[in-house]
């Protein structure tokens, strides 16, 4: 069996703590590892084989975090985002192309939440069956009140291990979706799948030709890349549209363990643990009398007061304070800052890459300081810079600095000029984190002032 | 006619915007000056002879604000805060001997709004025949709602501009609030008195012969400090407890004017002007959907979605989130963090010195980084220090470096080492304000290790 993961991912509905550049599957909400990592381990209880596919804005913090758990681990990039049909069919394509075989394939997404593993499995085991079998298996999850907010999926006769799909339905009314409770035979719709390859890619030819032509551009014998050119002519669509209710060939199979799709602040309140008077409080949070109420803090003091049924989420640079019957509008919120230009929408201050991290700790015209902390072993690209000169100093650890092709060693309260256009980097090859301040000037101060000469991952 | 501004206060009520060092009156919310620059303001219209008493801990900041305004007005520090009495007692008997004379003296509370100042003048000149006759007067406001938060003031027999009082009340219950409307000659206690000063002395040694008595050790005709050896020995007590609740003495007028304590988040909501669905945005807010909130931002994003009653008060490093009609619990959570030894009861990040401001941008193990704002014109004091080394790099403006005797000017971009016990100053003789990034090394980083040689506000 083999695995598709799929990493891409807007990060609207979790915001202020989720950006368009740190969606929501990067996120470790308060558990030990990020949903994509829990995603990957889960999988990996079923296969060893596993692709990823993200977008080209993610591929460097999926790639950074799938690497803790295995090294050599495969990840594609979407160029642009195009739903989930092009990346499903693609990712089919590379692991059929690789392996020169015809395996059956689980897709998942990576931001749900399962935590019961072993139900999950047994779940996958009846799944394949029934892929083995010709169906293209989706699961679904036995609702147990009238959700608005999903898809449901209605189910005819029953299979040897699941149920024959009579239709994919959008996500009802209120009045409608209590009927389908009701009935019985409606499930919700995990956007988890599984099908042998070859069923994929005959069902794709059946209905969605044109995704099915495109997708004859692409050659994965030697390479991994997804080039833009070809990749931008995929329509847009998710694979429910475009194949799922289409198809004559769908199964589905109940979903046995437990599943939250964490689409909303609402649905991280209702997973987590509460005090004895329904709150949750994550971080620094000082409290009077509040009840049912979510209080995230990141970094800074939150103190509440007589609050009821309310979510408050700090971060180093926007704060959310929302009813939490009202969480799902938190994507309004975003999509207004992202109409407004206004970054709190697509990063955090605190920006991740391979090498480590940095924050912008200040800024002002013509100057921009930054608090940069490099990880043990890392180093930053052999770079310079057009418009822009930059002041380093170390706080913590050791660093080494080549400038102009002369190596310095910098301890603590050390500190060097890098002149305009001055060909230089970076280094930490010690044994402890390192941690410098950076303070920049110039004009444009902007980060695609860099001509990068040499990268040991591989951004030249 | 002389005035006393009594400007300490401890912050609590409206944290996290005022803190135990950055008092009420100290705020601006949202006016074009502070509250107590309006109160000294107001006062001048009245008299130009104006002295104000203040802690220790807030006589920088006071003498800052109010030099803005009148760069020759005397501030007294008391060294131990000791409650209304003893600032009161000792003002005027700095104005009597200063003066060796016996004026009318009108003692004001400084973290009070009043905006009509025409009908809070013709009250003061009602109040000034009643001390030339020798009461001690109290500015009395009627009562439009059963407030349960104020002290009252019962009347009694109509005098020629206003009333003989009867009695103070404590804060009474809501019943016994309302039952005082109903009577109509109950007052809230405003805080502002007036009285010749030779009344006040007699009436202290008559009811408080104890802070007459210590009053006797201090001298004020060559001086204006409050030594702390004897100031300690005083009771710390209110003037209405000490004095006003004893005297058969005192009248009280009517306050003709707008009067707001401005003491709780609450009042400050009342006060504000709303928009069409009752709310009141300072700062950078974006909203769905509120009702009836108060919603404050310093600095980051707040995004707010269907609050009601609810006040969101954001600050660098502190966030409150409570229920309207619970504010007053502020001052709870102010305790605890007092309590706890939390720093956020007691500074902002951003501190204000004579010379400009600076805040603490990042701290960790060994290292403290600053941004330090110097006014132009100013300069920060020659001094040493003997845990600590700093590095500056100049963001914006020029910096004069004094360093070990020699003179360094440096633009934007330069930096300098001082090292550990180096002889140093920090100047900005110029005419654009100077921004500086300062690392500090060393182990202690605090405030504490300096020697001042050196210092333009008498801070040797």
């Amino acid at each position: 069996m083999y695995g598709i993961i799929l990493a891409g991912g807007s990060g609207s509905r979790l915001w202020p703590l989720s950006r368009e550049l740190y969606p929501k599957q990067l996120l470790n909400l308060n558990f030990d590892k990020s949903l994509l990592q829990s995603t990957f381990e889960r999988l990996q209880k079923c296969t060893s084989d596993i692709v990823s596919i993200t977008n080209t804005k993610h591929i460097s913090n999926v790639k950074i975090q799938l690497s803790e758990l295995d090294k050599n681990t495969t990840v594609l990039a979407e160029p642009v985002a195009k739903n989930t049909a092009p990346a499903i069919v693609l990712a089919t394509k590379y692991i059929m192309q690789k392996t020169n075989s015809d395996p059956v394939i689980i897709v998942v997404p990576s931001d749900h939440l399962i935590k019961d593993n072993e139900k999950f499995i047994s779940t996958v085991k009846k799944g394949e069956k029934l892929a083995q079998q010709g169906y293209i298996v989706t699961f679904g999850i036995e609702p147990n009140y009238p959700e608005t907010g999903y898809g449901y999926i209605n189910t005819s006769d029953k299979l040897s291990d699941g149920y024959k799909v009579k239709e994919f339905v959008e996500k009802p009314d209120l009045e409608t979706a209590k009927k389908y409770l009701e009935e019985g035979t409606y499930f919700w719709n995990s956007g988890i799948f599984m099908f042998k390859a070859s069923v994929l890619s005959e069902e794709t030819k059946k209905h969605a030709p044109e995704i099915a032509k495109i997708s004859e551009l692409f050659d994965f014998t030697n390479k991994t890349e997804i080039p833009f050119i070809d990749f931008d002519k995929m329509p847009s669509i998710s694979i429910d549209y475009a194949i799922m209710e289409k198809s004559d060939k769908i199964a589905l199979v109940k979903l046995e363990s437990d599943w939250n799709d964490l689409g909303s602040w609402q649905s991280i309140y209702d997973i987590s643990k509460k005090d004895e008077n329904g709150n949750v409080f994550v971080g620094h949070v000082l409290d009077k009398n509040s009840k049912n109420s979510f209080v995230y803090s990141s970094s800074k003091l939150v103190a509440t007061i007589g609050l009821e049924d309310t979510v408050i989420v700090e971060t180093e640079d926007a704060i959310l304070a929302c009813k939490k019957d009202r969480t799902q509008d938190v994507k309004q919120i975003y999509e207004t800052l992202k109409q407004k230009h206004d970054n709190t929408h697509l990063i955090h201050k605190t920006v991740y890459r391979p090498w480590g991290f940095y924050t912008v700790i200040a800024q002002g015209e013509g100057f921009l300081t930054k608090i940069i902390h490099v990880n043990k072993g890392q180093k930053l690209s052999v770079q310079s810079h057009n418009y822009r000169s930059e002041h380093w100093v170390v706080l913590s650890g050791t660093a080494k600095v080549v400038l102009e092709g002369k190596d310095l060693i910098l301890s603590p309260g050390h500190s060097v000029d890098i002149p305009l256009k001055a060909i230089h980097s970076l280094q930490n090859p010690y044994e402890e984190d390192l941690k410098i301040i950076e303070v920049q000037k110039g004009d444009p101060l902007i980060e695609e002032d860099i001509i990068r000469y040499e990268d040991m991952y591989g951004r030249v």
